[in-house]
């Protein structure tokens, strides 16, 4: 705004003095080298690998920074419609490795970084992950973004800048410990201060109704206290939210002449955004998690509609500017939030405002667990955000009026499909509101977005229509899942493909299909999974102590620990497979195959049965490793703080892995993907997106078993009412358990008990066998290495369908109505 | 260390990469836009004065670091003898200015921003205060660090970096209001990472006691709780600690399993710096006051060692290679601290240990006020410090032993100069703890330093001899208190002087006595007062909307508001003056001088009596400047949120200040210094440093009045067993209040009683009379403009003594025993 005014030769003194830095290594050491003297205010010698990382981070910051503010530019000029991803949870790991790839000036800084002295290995190794999220979910969002700009969409997500990411899981005697991450510990050279952003977020109070000029009613919420949101960026667009202390004046605080009460309310405010909900599928219910979730959707819906309001458009231009996704309903109030800007602020007629709302709107459902169904107690709600509630309630009565209108004389329907649910309190169901609200509601996976519309949407689709239930089967980046996490397979694909285009075009793999065919590629294809095999070996050393052969099958189960993804069903066959060994003379011991198996993830720190199932995997590691009868026939590893950046080490390494939820539980899951396009094999049940990866990789490729999702209903019910039928193997190793091969078996009882008392929900006994059976199909497959490789390399062939550049194309497509802008590029990539 | 080991040319590499840049206008500007494009990550187009603020200060703060990465390069090398300055509080104000005007570069700075279109002033003005103190003590500290830096001196300042400055004080309704002062809103340019010193600090526990090898018995502290102290460096040699939730494995909170609470403890370890006391001269005593004291020592003495013990001398050297000045009582935990860790850790002989941390501490008192005087309650002190509260039992036992010995049979003595108060709960008192761990104790102004020595020290002079106790009459910098805050008055006295060598020896001001004489000059010294009170007036109307007059007489009394420095006296005063004018008739009006009582002050947020006087100043002036019959004769003012930034526009503005404690209260004040080296002409009593003031620029050039401190008890015994006389015009001012002139007369009794049921302990009635004489010497004097402005050019002239220069060099021969070492110097200064 200020620049109109200035004169021309005030404006070329700015442009000649921003021209960009060049890219070579002289420019890029000397770059490193102001960064270490100023920024970090240190000497030369006074370094460690820590201070280079942080220096190079700061370099290779400010290159993005440039980029950055370019794009912006431009974008400012076409002003297209925009996609705003709203997700509680952004999973992005380290940064720096994936920067310097994308601007392709990795080998550059290798060079100059090596010539002052520091190894690049190292320094990238020093970067602490940003683990803003719990598992899936929030990777999803990370993986979203990166097709998003790599696809010049233009797009934001918002987010939380939470001080305390998911926790540090230690493992002390076994059993889970929860340490607090505080990844902020130092500062973050991947967070952009936007200082000139900053609203302030109001809680509580009353509203006031009044009359208008011309009779209408307004209804005006008066807030009882307010803090601040202040944005921090992260180079990849996405906007997280910290809170601060509001600087306006609070007469409350005032009032009561309490100094030391008004600074404690202060510091309160940044509780807001202090940390993440470490739960995955659950709800908390927590005060403070409606707090955080009102603060990050009003800040960004406030952020989208004043990047709106500068070109002056008409209202009604909104939902042709803007796409906002739901990932989740962690940020379905935004739903509620525009709709109150629209009518109490803007003075739009509710109805006018409802069209608006409903057409920029779109949900993403992840789960049909009903513990992850959110919903929030009314009168808790009603405290916190009085005018809001208002809101849904008026939302719920006009809906409800149109369903009864359809389907006239129905109660049970109402009661179904009603936003409010009829409990002692009531309760707000936040996925009803969602859909609600939202002009598409799509699943993952396709058996996921089918089961929403038999299962918890059944009555909206029946109201609405099949058409605004859709399916966005997930994918995930190759660019940091192959190309950046396994390097000499990116390099020996781009050979064999003759370019790197592959990159941006997934399903150029296709043409490794040939390849599965020549012997030599076959070798250099196995060679490297081998040592992606030892890098990892090499891990498990350092974090477990243990010794496990590269040259065993490297069976993996990384992902977080939940009685659905059933690990459970995992260490009672690894404790099957030990007493079979046991019980084998020494001539059948020599056709065992070798096996690894190795575990990894975080349990929700107060779901006591998924942490009864680490120290259970714990416990059989500790015996298993020591038997000498066993030897390296069989080894069980726990690897501890399992995080984006271990599984960056743990997918390229992986022989086969499990993704084995009962058929009907995961939405999608989207390590599956990673596995599989890293040349892993999976043994999996028909659940998630597992069945589209079959479907792509074909049936020889992969190792399927259990019950389909059809018949899940059945056999509970089944079980509930006639007992759970034990399968012998699986009783077993559960008689074993109980003599206290494995510690203490009292400890175990609970986690035994869901299989008897619990009517083992989740269907182990029923799936043991076929489970069994596989795996046994699994060692005899991996045994013929020359077959064992041609399926390896089919299988990364045939993943071209799930990387996230198509998942996003299909979202800007058929439900955001976006296209890409492309922005002058410089880069690599 | 690490740099022995690489090759010659990596070293030359980053010798060549580390060159410093230039100091010419266009690379300075691309420094400020690069700073603006990354840093900041904003475009040209979206810049506002505060970004240039900020784009301005990474760049100065650029090359401050490179200039300080020398100086501590070439210090690393002699490691000479340094000391340490210990200050709860260092009031920096503001930084920019400060730092462009020592490097010599503000024209050429001021010449870029203007090129890239903004304004140095307005860019200056948007910097805000960092306040890290309640009042002279603190603006002390930051005196001093300034003559340290001037004087090359090898000085570290130690304090806290608190996360809230003293409260920003409102003015609602006339009553002071408290609003936390959240300076670190924004990322504060002046602050350095030094994420390479980060250190465990310990609380809580318990003490355990084991036999060494050799039968010696050990005490180790097994500490229950830690908090990590972090490092954050101020441009000025100045490391403020702040508390981080510590790293390592805390297993209380593990074995709990509770991870929402383990995430609490951690965002708790962050309040012990969360908040300066807002209190000034009176003793807090909460426990979080305890931990940052033991906070802030533990982490200033850790760091000093540490840079002892790297060029491994000898324990007994160490008194020769470190000073430490405990700037009050606050820091004295740091002798318990240093004999603990030669004890316990480092297995010196209690008697050697001794000798090396009283030979290494010495002590500033700062008042003799009974409410000021530090005590802790020892079951508090043992909770949080068992190990801590040995040592003082030891001290303390030691010491008395030796008392005994020398003073045998006087169990009064014991009693009185114990370390430990016989109360109930036992209390430490920590200035008799201050006096015996160090080898010298000094007040700060002559009157003070002999009052110290008959009254709370009297026995510790009989027992250690006269010589232990000492004088270093403050001072404060010329640098910012003239040439920064009063550049027109600086540019003149370098014209007159014909240098600016004045600026670093202020006695060459002894110059300017000759230019008294000189009409024209003191012309061009009036025009310069004029328009300082032109820029006055101006933020008095934008601050109070309040028209006041340059030509009246500006009356100035800003300071902390305390009941000792008589606020009260003053506004009684006025309310006379007021009521004798509206007696006055039209012709008598006419000879009347025209006068602006200017106020500013904070009173502690708990100093109920103290905020009542801020509201009788503010109900007086509602009535004065609303009465038609006083007109311009008389204004009153009170400017809310005085701070440093306020004081340098208030200080070049006055014609007379205000520096009226009652006798033996005030042990030095600091901004009577500041008025006078600006010209400002002072009434005062014969308290503090009035009384060197007075030797120095002689009698006729300031206004004293009052009784004096050796007649002060006497005069308080007789009113408290004979009534307080009541001054006759004192007893008119008191009944217009109680008739209700100024607002409701009930709201004021309560300070109305301090004069009769309190017996009027400051004695405002003994000295009315005297101190309305003097304000009537004030007005004939400032009549005769002339001889007004001779004055006003001897008061700077004569004020060499007062530069914190001077103070600084008395500390560094007589105390500290250092010397400075000059560094290559490029800077202007």
């Amino acid at each position: 705004a200020e620049k109109a005014k200035w004169p021309k030769e005030t404006i070329e003194l700015w442009e000649r003095l921003s021209k960009k830095e060049a890219n070579d290594v002289e420019t890029i050491e000397k770059s490193i080298v102001h960064h270490v003297t100023t920024t970090l205010a240190r000497a030369a010698y006074n370094m460690d690998n820590f201070s280079a990382y942080q220096a190079v981070a700061l370099s290779t910051r400010d290159r993005l920074i440039s980029r950055w503010n370019e794009t912006q530019g431009q974008l400012s000029k076409v002003d297209p419609k925009r996609v705003y991803y709203l997700s509680l949870e952004f999973l992005l790991g380290r940064s720096m490795d994936n920067a310097l790839l994308n601007m392709g000036l990795k080998d550059k800084y290798g060079e100059g970084i090596k010539r002052l002295g520091f190894n690049m290995e190292d320094v990238i190794e020093s970067e602490v992950d940003a683990a803003l999220g719990n598992g899936g979910l929030g990777r999803l969002a990370a993986c979203y973004m990166d097709s998003l700009a790599t696809l010049d969409y233009p797009a934001w997500g918002y987010g939380l800048r939470y001080n305390y990411g998911i926790f540090q899981q230690r493992i002390v005697d076994g059993y889970q410990t929860e340490y607090p991450d505080y990844w902020l510990n130092f500062d973050n050279p991947w967070e952009l201060p936007r200082l000139d952003i900053s609203i302030q977020i109001a809680f509580g109070g009353h509203v006031q109704t009044t009359q208008d000029e011309y009779g209408v009613t307004r209804h005006t919420w008066i807030p009882g206290s307010s803090v601040q949101a202040i944005a921090t960026e992260n180079c990849n667009n996405i906007r997280l939210w910290r809170s601060k202390p509001t600087k306006a004046f609070d007469l409350t605080s005032f009032n009561e002449g309490n100094y030391e009460k008004s600074v404690e309310d202060a510091t309160n405010a940044e509780k807001i955004t202090s940390v993440l909900y470490p739960n995955d599928n659950t709800m908390a219910g927590k005060e403070l998690r409606l707090k955080q979730q009102y603060f990050w959707t009003a800040a960004s819906l406030h952020d989208i509609v004043r990047r709106f309001k500068k070109s002056m458009r008409e209202w009604s231009d909104f939902p042709d500017q803007v796409a906002i996704q739901l990932n989740d309903t962690h940020p379905t109030l935004a739903i509620v939030e525009l709709q109150r800007l629209l009518v109490d602020e803007e003075l739009l007629s509710w109805d006018d405002a409802w069209e608006i709302v409903t057409k920029t709107f779109a949900f993403t459902n992840h789960t049909v667990l009903p513990e992850a169904m959110e919903k929030w107690s009314v009168p808790m709600f009603e405290y916190l955000l009085p005018r809001h509630l208002q809101i849904i309630f008026d939302i719920n009565l006009f809906f409800l009026q149109k369903v009864e209108k359809k389907f006239p004389n129905d109660r049970g329907l109402l009661n179904r499909m009603s936003i409010i649910e009829e409990a002692q309190p009531q309760q707000i169901r936040m996925a009803h509101l969602a859909v609600v609200g939202s002009h598409k509601v799509n699943g993952v996976a396709a058996l996921h977005s089918n089961l929403i519309k038999t299962t918890i949407f059944k009555d909206f689709v029946d109201y609405y229509g099949e058409d605004k239930f859709v399916n966005k089967t997930n994918g995930i980046t190759p660019r940091r899942w192959l190309h950046q996490a396994n390097p000499q397979l990116s390099a020996l694909i781009t050979e064999a493909l003759g370019n790197d285009k592959w990159l941006k075009n997934l399903s150029l793999l296709k043409g490794l299909n040939a390849k599965a065919e020549d012997a030599a590629f076959r070798k250099k294809w196995m060679t490297i999974k081998r040592a992606n095999k030892v890098r990892l070996a090499q891990l498990i050393k350092d974090r477990c102590d243990i010794d496990v052969s590269p040259d065993a099958l490297f069976d993996i189960q990384v992902k977080r620990i939940h009685e659905y993804k059933r690990q459970f069903m995992n260490i009672l066959a690894v404790i099957h497979r030990y007493r079979t060994i046991k019980s084998m003379t020494a001539a059948q011991k020599a056709s065992v195959q070798p096996r690894v198996v190795i575990f990894g993830g975080k349990a929700a720190p107060g779901y006591y049965i998924a942490k009864l199932v680490i120290k259970l995997i714990n416990s059989v590691a500790a015996v298993v490793n020591q038997d000498p009868a066993v030897g390296d026939l069989l080894k069980v590893v726990f690897v501890p703080d399992y995080n984006v950046s271990v599984a960056e080490i743990i997918v390229p390494a992986s022989d086969i892995s499990q993704h084995i939820s009962t058929a009907g539980t995961e939405a999608s899951g989207t390590s599956n993907m990673k596995f599989v396009l890293n040349g892993g094999l999976i043994i999996g049940t028909l659940d998630g997106a597992n069945i589209e990866i079959l479907e792509e990789i074909g049936e020889d490729n992969i190792f399927i078993f259990g019950c389909m999702a059809h018949e899940v209903e059945d056999l509970r019910h089944a079980q509930r009412y006639r007992g759970v039928p034990m399968d012998p193997a699986l009783q077993g190793v559960i008689s074993a358990i109980e003599r206290g091969t494995f510690e203490d078996p009292k400890i175990f009882q609970p986690l035994i008990s869901t299989l008897t008392v619990g009517k083992d929900f989740y269907l182990i006994s029923a799936d043991f066998a076929s489970y069994i059976t596989a795996n046994q199909q699994v060692d005899a497959a991996y045994k013929n290495q020359e077959e064992w490789s041609k399926k390896s390399i089919r299988c990364t062939a045939n993943m071209g369908k799930f990387s996230s550049d198509r998942s996003v194309k299909e979202y800007a497509d058929e439900i955001w109505n976006i296209k890409p802008y492309p922005v002058e590029d410089e880069g690599h990539l």
